[in-house]
């Protein structure tokens, strides 16, 4: 994994960003002391060491029995019990021809139509549920597990017992209390680690392993940056903050795969509920290129010069697939003929951040040399790490999200929900 | 469909509006008179009147041939040949349960990985092409064209010929010289229609009509809009150019049913690409709530005060499903048993306005009857014409992209392409 800065920091002076990077540099030991705002919450930190081969091997085991059980997993979550196994599984397994257990995902939004598709599609597959909720009250689970339960013992009359796994804190909350009363099988969330930061918890490996993915490597890769990505965190935190300062307050996350999309959702959740407070923070957008270079790209170009864009490019995707030689150039495409797809995504990517610079559009960009789960595990904990030190040089509480109770407390009031 | 402003402006003088509002309708007699900037590209204010019996009969008649003929069909396009008819097709087909000829997409990116996933998939299915692309030249869908005829013509031999649909310009571009030499069914884009204003051409349209969806309905929407929407796009034009003026210089476009994420990205492209010029415009970005309430949902109601949101709300969403009455509250659920989902939505939508208009958000809304076809025909020229407006307010020419060729000239000369 590789951190190149040039195309951002030529944009501001030398002594600039050496003064941010100090302050980085103070973050990151405010993040290590654990001295720092919301430090109730920095159970991630040391997570990849923590977690014992027990709880993995636990997980593996839960995980293989879902497969020989299930043809789909339906997981029920929002937020973080949602964005972290789903980005995972979208990057690092075939999508498009599901081999093995399907994950499927409900309980993220209240759409009727939704359900009902959701529920139409799964009459004939066997399926399990895995609830997925911190505090266990959280309405739209919630409201997916009452409907998915019913339709799941419907189905399976007293078996449906056994196709139901809960993923919720140790001791608090009515989820817990239910998967006790009901002998659910259960996995446990870390009390201090928060919803956005939980994807190498239950709450995003049990998923992961049941579509195939590798947790082990994914932990040694979370290891690894732990122990070797400390100093290109602190960078980038830096940069980003940098560009904050110089009122570039837009950050687009851009990829070049669209089996990124729902990493690029999952970065999102992670920065803008981190540092979004108190009237400031970066705005977190993302675009899937070369698509989003026929809709956003011109924008980006040309629009208003607030924008600064972070991309993450895969070396290597492990395609073969090149342009045939169609012993005919009527297309006008003999110029790349016999040449990789590869290839030319990686010219279209370094001719865009030319292009962008060029535009007035600093560019971070962040290699990796291909997408496996030792690698994701990786990008992961960079991304975690820099978050809580970034948030830290803002000078905001980078692991609460107060704002997030507003539109609940909002909400309930219309719905008579008693005490609102 | 209803706009309401109410909770926009608010936040301005009544003052401050009246002369927004009277620029926006000097810009609307600019657009219908044809002389202001772009003016090349005006046929799609006229086109839902302007498209021929013929011509939608046409395009009927082989959507109904590419259904029997197979199971999938691949369209191959970027940016407006690939957001138009994708929008439609995901806000008013269920996409979980494929039903009928399926649609997928390719050609909008350079992903060796993806394409080598889609060729997979087509193995064992019957499948046709359209290629869509006005100028006929564009490098993504050229790349991909060469890739699926081979397969395609790997596969039926000759046959693969009758599978081959051509959408571009009458004259200009390889595309159409390739039509006329190997004799495939082809359809015609007007000159005077650019492509992000497309869907309304047999570009959206014949790949809509093959997913099933009623393309005369979908027409006589945007004829009833062109005959009673003008006001209330002037009126959206000129209350986000208020809120642009008052440094709001983000508008969020809201959803309350994923199965509008792509019409936002539809909206994104067009609004972006229309305004996003001359270091000026509104970034537009996207929400699916509730889904991201929980993730940008706390940047929204706390970060920067640079936001304004769109919310396109429909009133009814034709589910039945209601909340299970378990005779069990210990999820705490019991105060919303047997309410609808439809109903749970709508109060969370209520209570999110309330809650973001509170935290200093301007709340635009557009509410709708029903998710089908005329009303999709509607809020597609709806949202076109007040593109148009907004676009000569904000002083830009909205129909032009400069931006969009600096990275293909950038990416043309690291491919080493002939004259670059």
């Amino acid at each position: 994994m590789k951190l190149i800065l040039n195309d951002c920091l030529s944009f501001a002076d030398k002594l600039e960003f050496e003064n941010v990077l100090k302050k980085a540099e103070q973050s990151n030991l405010l993040l290590k002391s654990k001295t720092g705002a919301g430090s109730d919450y920095l159970g991630w930190l040391e997570l990849p060491l923590k977690i014992s081969a027990e709880e993995i091997k636990y997980i593996k085991k839960i995980a293989k029995q879902i497969q020989n059980q299930s043809d789909v997993l339906v997981v029920i979550g929002i937020g973080g019990s949602y964005l972290g196994a789903r980005a995972a599984i979208e990057a690092l397994t075939d999508n498009i021809n599901k081999k093995g257990t399907e994950i499927i995902y409900v309980g993220n939004n209240i759409s009727g139509r939704y359900v009902e598709s959701i529920l139409e599609y799964l009459k004939n597959k066997n399926y399990s549920l895995n609830v997925i909720s911190k505090s266990g009250t959280t309405t739209e689970p919630a409201i997916a597990f009452r409907i998915f339960k019913e339709a799941l013992f419907k189905k399976y009359k007293q078996e449906a017992k056994e196709r139901i796994y809960i993923t919720t804190d140790k001791e608090k909350g009515s989820l817990r209390a239910i998967a006790r009363k009901e002998g659910y099988t259960s996995f446990e969330i870390p009390s201090d680690v928060g919803g956005r930061y939980s994807v190498l918890t239950a709450c995003g490996l049990l998923p992961i392993a049941v579509a195939g993915i590798d947790i082990d490597q994914m932990l040694e890769g979370a290891k690894y940056a732990y122990a070797n990505s400390e100093e290109i965190a602190i960078q980038y935190a830096a940069a980003r903050n940098l560009m904050y300062n110089k009122n570039k307050t837009i950050e687009i996350m851009v990829n070049y795969d669209p089996s990124l999309h729902f990493f690029t959702e999952w970065w999102k959740q992670l920065y803008g509920e981190s540092e979004g407070k108190d009237n400031k923070g970066i705005f977190p957008a993302g675009v899937d290129n070369t698509t989003d270079l026929h809709s956003m790209g011109q924008y980006i170009q040309e629009g208003i010069r607030n924008i600064f864009e972070t991309v993450i490019y895969i070396k290597n995707d492990m395609s073969t697939i090149c342009i045939p030689d169609t012993k005919d150039d009527s297309d006008g495409l003999d110029y790349i003929k016999n040449k990789s797809l590869k290839y030319v995504n990686e010219m279209a990517m370094q001719g865009t951040k030319l292009a962008h610079v060029k535009g007035n559009v600093p560019v971070i960009s962040i290699e990796i040399d291909k997408m496996d789960a030792f690698n994701y595990g990786q990008l992961v904990y960079f991304f975690e790490k820099a978050c809580g030190i970034s948030g830290y040089v803002l000078g905001v509480n980078p692991f609460n999200q107060p704002g997030v109770e507003a539109y609940k407390k909002s909400m309930f009031r219309l719905l008579g929900k008693p005490g609102y």
